[in-house]
């Protein structure tokens, strides 16, 4: 197996096509050597396949071979040889993933210097202070880098030696102090590795590439591969190089260049370099950089030539690039080149005006799938700046966005405080309805216990406003939370929460407001003329304003509305507990006709708001015991205090429907089944607020859907009260007559055996919505409330599940029932209408599967919409 | 289509095998007609396709004219017409679905007769007083069974009439007073609905068979089908025939015979008869009966044609059949033969004297057939004797048999009295591991709360005690109990539970005691033949008595031992706690190791019972709560009395454990991931007994079961620490160097993922074991605990599911899971090993679908491993 490649290797396929082989730096380097030509120091890459190999079974057969040929090949086109005493080639040796990876072995410079060659170079290049520099720098890094030795052991020398001749910047060291450093510096490797530095330029190439391999599995790598979904598989390729100089003198230099700038996407040239020196000066921020503009005062001819290959560059990959560049001795090399990062905007504009751009002629799905998911959540929700504050805890992002304001711990407080125009973060050790009039008045909201569909995250997720869950290391208690190192956090200080990260921050970090630019829009009409006729983006809304909101970001329609979030609200709450404390058939109509009317005027909101468009009602899902007290506090408010006579019959209540795993119980039709008033209740008012709508001129379009249904026959029922009460509504209310025969009626399909018999299941429905939420929960048996803390947090770690299976789907798993539901749906009823309202609905790779197993629509929270639009689009094309 | 067929139609398949279509009775009087040439009174039968037909769209189109029809060919035959006022033909009309069925229309006699035609019988028997009483008694039954009347209603003329005659039996009423009592019913009759009696035989004709059809759906039926698992689409058919009179004179007479006893099963003819009566004054137990053997002196003509027809049945139907006959003036009638239901002694002692039987010549596999699961019941477990104590209160049966006692409401009490010798059932409203002293002490328990997987259920049918769970109607306070209807049942009180049915019973129920005769050997042995090499059985045993237990009763190893039951014993609990609370690495070990040694000795004592057969232990699964005492009676108590210290941190670590749904939480591998020294705890005890074991001269096989598995890489993982603590007890012990490469690890399928999945899975797993418990719970999504009992009812009664999913597999959900992961897992592993270990695997049907899925065996609890020993069998054959 061929484990090495020149730079110059005519490979079969353009070079950058070749990461998986290459990674990315090589695969970049070959093509501007191979193929574009431009000045790149010779050199080569050895293979991911090397890497993988490595892992496997150790250091490769044949590998020490290609590479000793490599070297050899490299030595005569440079006309040098590593470690010569009298002109040595020196090299670079750099990790390059197929993606770009913080945490894994950045560069080794100098290689190739020892006691002999050192001396050589300053014999070839007249300077010694130059060769002792470059030595001790090797030295230092190679340490460091590959033999693990902490950085301070290198920087207390060098303090030392500045001290010692009364000079305060490196550069003003001496020769003399230098070669004194440099003995220093090989006793700090004398120590730490019991071994002297290694002289032989063989030992140290194997040393660098091995380092190399093994950072691939370090610990910051892995982790950081956890985050971005990176196969833990793919490995790095190693890169070798031919040094030159930006440090040589100041007729040197180093610098880093962008085609366009990365902040904004403006066109022109961008970036920052140094006179009289290496890469890692500019990155390292030590001494300050001159921007691009600079550099055509100081080297023209250099400057006009880089222009050009940006311009080469640009064109040829069709995007903005990002280079490292050298000048050594007034002649340029480049050094690196990639595909640039960007900002959200900045992605945005170069999408759009790239299209313009006759040397790029992007096409507009070529310009669609340039944009990602984190682009617009940056342009769409408010983001921390950068700053010195420090991270203090972490929780579960669960609302994106970022926020500040004084920590306040009841909901009252935070009402109070927020009305009277302050900017308050609510902080509870969890949330329930009550505590809704404070997360109202917040700004955030930030709670200790439960996961992402606690009732924190759900309440702040619909209304866009950011929170962070689940941080469990924050102890509350009364009026502060401590953390586990004895910090105290109290009423009125300030905090900021990210709600995309889950990070807290103690104190006030300035934010970077959203703004969706006008790029935006630009972007998303032409991800809707792809999607048009084919997939659908609708939202999930429960109420007149939210309903408002998702259409304002594009909805096409209600993909679900979940009653039950109408009866939690303060006014219903004690009409849902009347109901359920009923003691008689009349009472209990009492309530449902109170509940009736108020869930009329809600109906007529949405509907108003969704004129023309879809409205997915689902019928009553949760368990009863939700809309009533906890049983625990009663228990222990009458230990103590006693109960009042509406207690004890709350708690009665609440005893009677609580159950020991309510997420399986007795919900959704299951409750249809024990109290069909209910649902009968909700069709009436549903159906009222049609007539109502039409009565004044609107075009109410409304789909009935059942929860949690497991059989045909369950179905079948539950159309049939449906179907009674509409018939009931119709025979009294002429403008219901020619409605009624519109409004469809469908089920959630969110058991593994509703999956299982959609074919049964399909004879009663209209259509299917997939709520893979649940269905996720059932397949894996993980009660997310439960599992979506420490434990998932061990699972993602120890790479027992790939991705949390709540953020995204399951495909080999959940995907397996969502994809023969509906082959089994359609097979009996080929038209079946099919969608998803889970969570999974607003994430862009669970997206591109439910578009491919021939969804109609996806329903996500309205603050997605405009990321389910896109990935839609991205789906088809 | 034809709806009706003469008893002497010639159908094309014997009509004993036509059920379907003519209904039992009808099948076998055709039977006995056109096949056997039996005396059987001629008629003709109307199919169940009339009555589905019926059922769907009334009264079907044709059928009037081919009932007409059928009638004219009847008269001709019988040489009468119906309702002619000379000479009339009286026929009866009865119901008869394919199974046997209480609640359904039974019989309506003497159809024909009306104000004229009765004149005509008398004048034709010569006998007044015969053909009044036939009119009164024909007007009572067609206004009870047809019209709906109340039997009271007609009770009372007739004891008016009685009373006014001076006579005591309606036999001594002359012609005169049964006149005057025909105008009385007439205007009971004309009272109840509006109507006159109908006088039309025609439509005396209609109004009975629409009553038959109807009584189809009538709810007892309706109760009685989802009871007994029948469809409730295959509806009734109705038979039509002449009517013979055994209550003509003293030289007729009516019976009831057995060709064996259907009690014991002893052979020779069994039964009773009347001299001078009609069928229904037999069954209805009025008159003293005789036995049939009486019937030889005084009618020994027709005795001896009577053997000869038993005869004939027996060897005609291979087996034990029930008849109705009736003597006309001295000639005999066969008016019905079924094959005859018996118990579960008879049963056995049938099945296995038929094979020896050159009249009947049964094979094995035939005899093996006729035994059912109840007839095992039946005969393992003790059962209520017939009584007239009533029933006061339901339950769910959750361990089989019955049992008497003193109810006792503490499990303190109950140990106090039962080790005194009382008699004992120990009622709660739940029990915890706290109980089990008292329930040991117990004869049966009861629980007002808890479903069939709750503790109580759980531990008494591992011991085979009896147990009625969940009886929510009875309300338990202190020392007593209280019904709905204000009836309390004191300390004390004698109560009767049926574990069996559910039925509680105020006082002492003699019991029939379990005998376990040789013919169960016999058939078992047979059994066991058949299933040899094929499918075995195993048990489910925690511990070396249950697994003593499970052998003893033909367990051929163990299929499921669940280590948690041995945590929670009275010496362990609190070891499990102190590993709970462990404050760091050291103490949790120190309490680790304590359960070692304590599970060391607990496998010692189940390795030795089973020794040489295969043991699966089923590493700890439950959740670490389930070892820690109820969070709301800690917070209860700190909020009266305050808390001890100890309570304090067990409050802290129970809160820390709980979860919302922790049946789908953090349990089985998952507890693993987060405490690998647990399960390396658990592998070391057990490889310790097994070296122990072999040490003693024993044959340990040990089969190590991950539980909750959802990956292939969980497993994988969870093989590693297994692989890793069997390594490093066999490197101490040289007992285990040879054992250990015979150890085979596999896991649970009891989540959707894992069956879906099992392609991955089965790459880490030397076995599969079906938890089909949870694999239904996840599947449909439905918490045990909490559905079966209002839930589950409610579904049931309207048919929204045709059986309990946790009875009987659910074969289209869970079942295409279980078929699916058993072709997934086979597909990598042709040989690898599939069992079951859910309750499940003790069910006949659907132990018959884990066989036809090609598993290697079924486990269950000991008392069910003769079923399923049975069940099996059954299953290949």
């Amino acid at each position: 197996m061929q484990f090495v490649f020149d730079f110059s290797h005519a490979h079969e396929r353009p070079p950058k096509d070749l990461k998986d082989l290459l990674g990315g730096k090589g695969a970049n380097l070959a093509e501007m050597t191979s193929v574009l030509g431009l000045p790149v120091p010779h050199g080569f890459t050895i293979t991911t396949d090397a890497c993988r190999a490595y892992m496997n079974g150790g250091w490769p057969e044949g590998l020490s071979d290609q590479v000793a040929k490599a070297r050899k090949r490299l030595e005569t086109s440079m006309g040098k040889v590593l470690g010569d005493p009298a002109d040595p080639l020196l090299v670079s040796v750099r990790s390059g993933a197929k993606f770009s990876m913080p945490g894994m072995m950045d560069t080794v410079l100098n290689l190739g210097l020892n006691d002999e060659s050192v001396v050589g170079l300053a014999s070839q290049t007249s300077d010694e202070r130059f060769a002792f520099d470059s030595y001790r720098r090797f030295i230092s890094m190679y340490g460091r880098i590959v033999q693990d030795i902490p950085a301070d052991e290198f920087d207390g020398p060098l303090e030392q030696a500045k001290e010692s001749a009364g000079v305060k910047s490196d550069a003003e060291l001496s020769a003399g102090a230098l070669k004194a450093l440099i003995s220093d510096y090989k006793a700090v490797v004398q120590k730490h590795t019991g071994k002297a530095f290694p002289q032989s330029p063989d030992d140290q190439l194997r040393g660098a590439i091995e380092a190399v391999f093994g950072s691939w599995n370090g610990p910051r790598a892995f982790a950081y591969r956890n985050r971005e979904k990176i196969s833990h598989d793919l490995g790095t390729a190693v890169n070798v190089q031919a040094m030159v100089f930006g440090n040589r003198d100041d007729n040197s230099g180093t610098g880093v260049g962008f085609t366009r700038d990365p902040a904004t996407g403006a066109q022109g040239a961008y970036g920052d370099f140094l006179i009289n020196a290496q890469g890692e000066d500019v990155v390292a921020g030590i001494r300050n950089t001159l921007s691009l503009s600079a550099l055509a005062d100081s080297f023209p001819d250099v400057y006009s030539e880089l222009m050009g290959i940006f311009s080469r560059l640009e064109g040829h990959y069709r995007d903005m690039c990002d280079t490292e560049f050298t000048i050594d001795q007034g002649k340029l090399w480049m050094l690196q080149t990639r595909v640039g990062k960007r900002t959200g905007v900045a992605a945005l504009r170069m999408a759009v005006e790239m299209t313009q751009d006759p040397a790029i002629k992007l096409t507009k799905p070529e310009a669609l799938m340039r944009i990602t998911e984190d682009h617009l959540s940056q342009v769409l929700h408010p983001q921390f700046a950068k700053s010195d504050l420090k991270v203090i805890a972490k929780g579960l992002g669960a609302s994106p966005g970022a926020a500040v304001g004084r920590a306040y711990f009841s909901a009252d407080d935070a009402a109070k405080y927020g009305d009277q125009g302050e900017r308050v973060i609510l902080v509870r050790s969890e949330t329930s309805p009550e505590d809704v009039h404070g997360m109202i008045a917040s700004q955030g909201i930030l709670t200790s216990r439960g996961g992402l569909v606690s009732h924190a995250a759900v309440v702040a997720r619909g209304w866009g406003k950011p929170a962070v869950v689940g941080a469990e290391s924050i102890k509350i208690s009364n009026k502060s939370f401590t953390l586990a190192d004895g910090t105290t956090v109290s009423e009125g200080d300030y905090i900021s929460i990210n709600g995309t990260t889950g990070e807290i921050v103690l104190g006030e970090v300035p934010l970077v407001n959203a703004e969706a630019p006008k790029d935006l829009t630009t972007i998303l009409s032409w991800a809707d003329e792809i999607r048009q006729g084919k997939v659908s983006v609708r939202a999930n809304a429960d109420n007149g304003p939210d309903a408002k909101n998702a259409r304002d970001f594009g909805a096409q329609g209600i993909g679900l509305c979940r009653t039950e979030h109408m009866f939690l609200a303060d006014d219903r709450l004690p009409i849902v507990r009347r109901m359920i404390l009923a003691e008689g058939p009349h009472d209990e109509e009492r309530a449902l006709e109170e509940l009736r009317q108020a869930q009329k005027v809600d109906f007529v909101e949405i509907l108003t708001a969704m004129d023309g468009l879809p409205v997915t009602v689902r019928l009553l899902d949760p368990p009863l015991h939700e809309f009533l007290p906890d049983v625990e506090t009663l228990l222990v408010k009458e230990a103590s205090t006693g109960l009042s006579e509406d207690e004890e019959k709350l708690k009665k209540a609440a005893l009677e429907w609580r159950e020991q795993n309510p997420m399986i119980g007795t919900r959704g039709v299951r409750l249809g089944v024990l109290k069909p008033g209910l649902y009968e209740m909700q069709v009436t008012a549903l159906m009222q607020a049609c007539a109502q709508r039409v009565k004044d001129g609107g075009d109410p379009i409304v789909e009935i859907m059942i929860p949690l249904t497991v059989t045909g026959e369950e179905l079948e029922m539950a159309r049939g009260w449906v179907e009674g009460a509409i018939d009931k509504v119709a025979s009294q209310d002429a403008n219901l007559a020619l409605l009624k025969d519109k409004v469809t009626i469908g089920t959630m399909i969110e058991t593994p055996r509703a999956a299982l018999r959609a074919f049964d299941i399909a004879q009663y429905a209209d259509f299917f919505s997939f709520g893979t939420n649940d269905l996720t929960q059932m397949t894996f048996g993980f009660s997310r409330d439960d599992v979506e803390g420490k434990m998932m947090t061990a699972y993602l770690e120890k790479g027992l599940l790939k991705r949390n299976p709540f953020d995204t789907l399951d495909q080999p798993g959940v995907g397996e029932l969502v994809a023969l539901a509906s082959e089994r749906g359609r097979q009996l009823k080929p038209d079946l209408k099919l969608g998803v309202c889970g969570e999974h609905g607003g994430d862009p790779e669970s997206i591109y599967f439910f578009v491919k197993a021939g969804l109609n629509y996806v329903s996500c929270s309205p603050f997605r919409v405009p990321v389910a639009r896109l990935a839609c689009a991205q789906a088809l094309i």
